[in-house]
């Protein structure tokens, strides 16, 4: 067992990063066994040096994250500042030091871990990143470890503790969608300024990150496809119930039946009741992972919070320091695959589509006429109607995107269709 | 790249081993490419060598197992023959001349887990064996490296597909034991001979090796209490639907409160419907993971079968391949915390006892003395019979299990009580 102590620089002292303090101060017995010689929190980067943080010494409080990256005797960097700057440079600094990273930087990782990892390359260190999705979860370490000698065909989960308890309470209760915003809001589930949770943003962060694990290929943030939640409402609730699904919003991850390309791709989509991701409730998280040998697992856990993103930044900690203490390193970037990542015309799945149309004889058929006519299948239809107004219920069977919006498009030119009232994939089947 | 070959030695070619063999051939440009270097097979160790292997080059078979692992040559031994001996020599010696092991073998590592692991550390190679505990599910690499960071207070899980799958039937048909058990045995879900599913014994090996790793704590096979299920009725069931519950045979690994006491045990349960547990259909496996900072986890997915199996192995092996190549050895025995492993009698848990007694004014004043003799307090009693006779059904809050023992001695002599008809414990709550 090594005496002299492994130096960890915290950068950011939040929600996550006192935890991390604290556990690193609580559990340092454990710690120094599980890792073979002690760590010791040598420094800790905040924006406010004067707000009283219980149980980290003042004497080790700093604003100057640049000055603590570089003085060179750091072992392991912990970014939980989050955002992009200054962030980036303090990472790429770190390396340039001679030290190792541990970030739960999703916004960073999906839109620049080629270049951060390669800079950790290029310095012989390691990058992890665990804590950047889905929390607590173990995800990346299974899928770049645990599944490294299977192939990944699709990667599809609930990444977004937020929007799921908007869903869930929408789904239990009936509420509209901004009604449960606003009790997300009082709970403290959501932010004063949700938007980056509803529209899809953090979500799709992370699946340009699961992406490039799964596939071993570089997927940018701007390669995901992103549509938010906000459009969901009351009725899509009624519309799943009568199909035996609910609605979350999913991010997912997939190798085309080729093999050859991949798509990422959130929005909100139907799933089947029985599909273990549809009784994921309220802020948890869990992700479905389909290969080739292993078959179908899920990974749940709570996806958010101080404590859960700290055990899985911790969990990163141990296997950093023991790297260090060996002279390895992990694994790093793997995008040798280098697949095609194909735009969302090219996703095939199911759509249900509700249409408000006019009540009177032939609709049906021109409706089907145009869906005919872009080549998707129907499967069921369901008309309902009284007093001259009526609606049409259209689940297809699996069809392009680009056909799909093509469909739409035409639909909405006729005349006795008044308005395309929602259109929602129906995944997981 | 290095250009050399990795040379894996294979003992064992039946449902696990054919298919390891398989993927490393039609998968031999990714491992290549995830590892650094190629991978070739350089010997197969069979009982049967004119069995034919399709896809296995006949020249690499051997019915010399020894011989295999003294070659001096290779670099990883992949041990998929099961039980304990000849697997446990084969290993050892695999160590002693210079190979790193990848094992899918849950007997050998429960029972001599810790001598293979000091083997292991001797000769400064690794042992890994992700495929012995629930398969294809990642579960070992996620305790023992995700979750490094954490203080993981108990593991409760369903780890035998075939249990689960008879246990299943019973609860969705209505059907007794033996019908179940036929019906899983028609199907191949359970073998000519079930004892070592249904009585629990490969259950408790898992739980051994999971108490492990989550307490860091030596936990030997002779540690885990173990009762089969071959005693579950339909009447347990009808009991469990009653009280909102379904009953699951569980591996539970718990840290007593006061931390310093470990148990690990094998059992049917009753658990609650919405219960992340109950919802494990058919023969998959999940395991629920409680611990401190990360809170409620769960790892989900197919507990057997060759391909799943494969999956588990050769995500080890490309561990272990990488860890050559880096002159590094992965997390080995961690068993630093040495706590207490405790006896039965100290697991604390609530209890589903149903008794047959006499239909007559007093009996459940007396059973109730029976309970507070003993300490163990009552939470529901339902009363119910006719003609004379009349069952009771006592649930109980939370009590130690020798409080429950010495309750249900006492009530077996009481004139009134006819008969203990069962005892569920009741986990999940």
């Amino acid at each position: 067992m090594r005496t002299r102590p492994l130096k960890v620089a915290l950068l950011g002292c939040g929600v996550v990063g006192s935890e991390v303090a604290r556990i690193m101060t609580t559990h340092a017995d454990d710690l120094t066994a599980r890792i073979g010689a002690p760590v010791e929190l040598a420094g800790v980067a905040v924006r406010r040096p004067d707000r009283v943080r219980e149980g980290i010494d003042q004497a080790l409080v700093t604003t100057d994250a640049t000055a603590l990256v570089k003085r060179g005797d750091i072992d392991v960097v912990v970014e939980v500042i989050g955002g992009i700057e200054p962030a980036r440079t303090l990472i790429t600094t770190a390396f340039e030091h001679g030290a190792s990273v541990v970030s739960a930087n999703k916004a960073l990782l999906a839109q620049d871990g080629a270049a951060l990892h390669a800079a950790a390359e290029e310095h012989d260190k390691d990058l992890y990143y665990e804590a950047a999705v889905a929390g607590a979860i173990p995800l990346i370490r299974p899928l770049r470890e645990s599944l490294a000698g299977d192939k990944i065909n699709r990667v599809m989960g609930i990444v977004n503790g937020t929007t799921n308890f908007i869903l869930d309470k929408m789904d239990s209760t009936g509420a509209g969608y901004q009604e449960a915003l606003d009790e997300a809001t009082a709970l403290g589930y959501a932010e004063a300024d949700p938007t980056a949770d509803v529209e899809g943003f953090d979500a799709a962060a992370k699946a340009a990150i699961l992406a490039g694990i799964a596939f071993h290929t570089r997927v940018r943030l701007d390669d995901v496809y992103r549509e938010g939640m906000t459009e969901v409402t009351a009725a899509d609730f009624a519309s799943a119930k009568e199909m035996g699904c609910t609605i979350k919003l999913l991010a997912i991850c997939e190798r085309a039946a080729d093999g050859a390309s991949v798509t990422a791709r959130v929005h909100p989509a139907m799933i089947p009741l029985s599909h273990p991701l549809a009784s994921v409730r309220g802020a948890y998280n869990a992700v479905f992972v389909e290969s080739d040998a292993a078959g179908q697992l899920m990974f749940y856990g709570p996806g958010a919070g101080g404590s859960p993103t700290a055990s899985a930044v911790l969990g990163d900690l141990v296997a950093v320091c023991r790297n260090r203490l060996s002279g390895a390193t992990g694994p790093g970037e793997s995008a040798y695959a280098a697949l095609t990542v194909s735009p969302m015309g090219d996703v095939v799945t199911r759509y249900h589509i509700s249409l408000d149309v006019a009540d009177k004889p032939g609709v049906l058929a021109q409706v089907a006429t145009v869906f005919a006519e872009h080549g998707v299948s129907i499967d069921t239809v369901r008309q309902s109607g009284k007093d001259g107004e009526a609606s049409l219920v259209v689940v297809t069977h699996r069809a392009s995107d680009a056909a799909l919006t093509g469909t739409v498009e035409a639909l909405r030119k006729l005349d006795t269709v008044r308005g395309v009232a929602s259109i929602m994939r129906v995944e997981g089947e």
